[in-house]
């Protein structure tokens, strides 16, 4: 299955916990059905606003913002995952998803070191990502080659917020309109807490 | 546990498939761990547009309705039931809602008995029961003898209408915002796709 099969797709803002929780389940996942996963992070905040219309943060929505609140350290502790967050409102995670890309484009088994680390940066370390230099540190932390690519420039530059652009349509065509949302043989799977069904889909080949 | 432990709350609207899905499962569920559940119908469209501040109908937010018009077969196939809608846009449950609590108020088991009806006949016969006199022949197909309580007469006045808000208010109060959710010792789960949860909740007494 593994040689002619598709990758799974892992769409991902690095802004949301649940896609931080899914982002250590999903490789090994795949893997236990011979499976590999691309990860394709996009540009959540384009998305809620231009598409759903959620001009409202989502924190403030009265009765929902507080179940958040509530689920997502439940839900690190369901997974038995460290967390600490830096606060959903404390982190643009723009240079950080443009630096995913213009790191794929190097390395994708980079990207994918480079996406834990900011993801572990904002979920567990509670430091937001914010800026270029931070951004420039993380990718230094996996290992990015500064000489190679200097991300804390790039980053700020068209090609890499043309690049996000892009993989943000790619993310609206696709359908996705939530994170984390899992692509697999052409069936979306939206949230961290379908990781089950995305593992029933494979093991039965669908339903 | 099952002599001192409280009901599990099963908070619903009949709208919701997934509601239907999870009346399926709820009691047995909590059967496995020594649970009784209390079922308890809420008006959801009166949350969506008061307290959530969502005036768009749902399936027809982009990419969003999209996915719910998928899903909802995907998860009827994955629970193994009969499935059929008589339509989002086609219920008004307002009249069932109140009818469950009116049943209620004579017979708690009759009333599972009235909702598992109400289910069948939307989502499953694709029969939307919204008027007066489809509530009180759902009412009758489970036994309700019509001497005891007019129920197409009754649905109609002031104090069912009242209770319903009642019931709602408290909804609010325990701060549900979607259907279905199961409150477990003071521990919200929304979604059919959390039973599983629930279930280890009740497994592991919280984590």
């Amino acid at each position: 299955m593994a040689s002619t099969a598709e990758p799974i797709d892992f769409w991902f803002d690095f802004l949301s916990p649940y896609g931080y929780f899914a982002s250590t389940r999903i490789d090994a996942l795949a893997a236990q059905h011979g499976r590999s996963v691309r990860w394709r992070a996009f540009y959540m905040r384009g998305i809620m606003q231009d598409k759903l219309g959620q001009t409202r943060p989502f924190l403030e929505v009265p009765l929902k913002g507080d179940y958040y609140k509530r689920d997502v350290p439940r839900m690190a502790r369901w997974f038995g995952l460290p967390f600490k967050s830096g606060g959903l409102s404390n982190f643009i995670s723009a240079n950080a998803c443009r630096a995913f890309w213009l790191i794929d484009d190097l390395d994708p088994v980079l990207a994918k070191r480079f996406a834990r680390e900011i993801f572990e940066w904002h979920h567990v370390r509670a430091t937001p990502p914010n800026t270029p230099e931070q951004i420039a540190q993380a990718a230094a932390n996996v290992g990015l080659d500064a000489a190679q690519l200097d991300i804390a420039a790039a980053v700020q530059q068209a090609p890499a917020k043309e690049r996000l652009r892009v993989e943000t349509d790619a993310a609206v065509a696709a359908g996705v309109w939530g994170t984390p949302t899992f692509v697999v043989d052409g069936e979306m799977f939206w949230g961290a807490d379908r990781l089950n069904l995305v593992d029933d889909w494979l093991r039965r080949g669908g339903w």
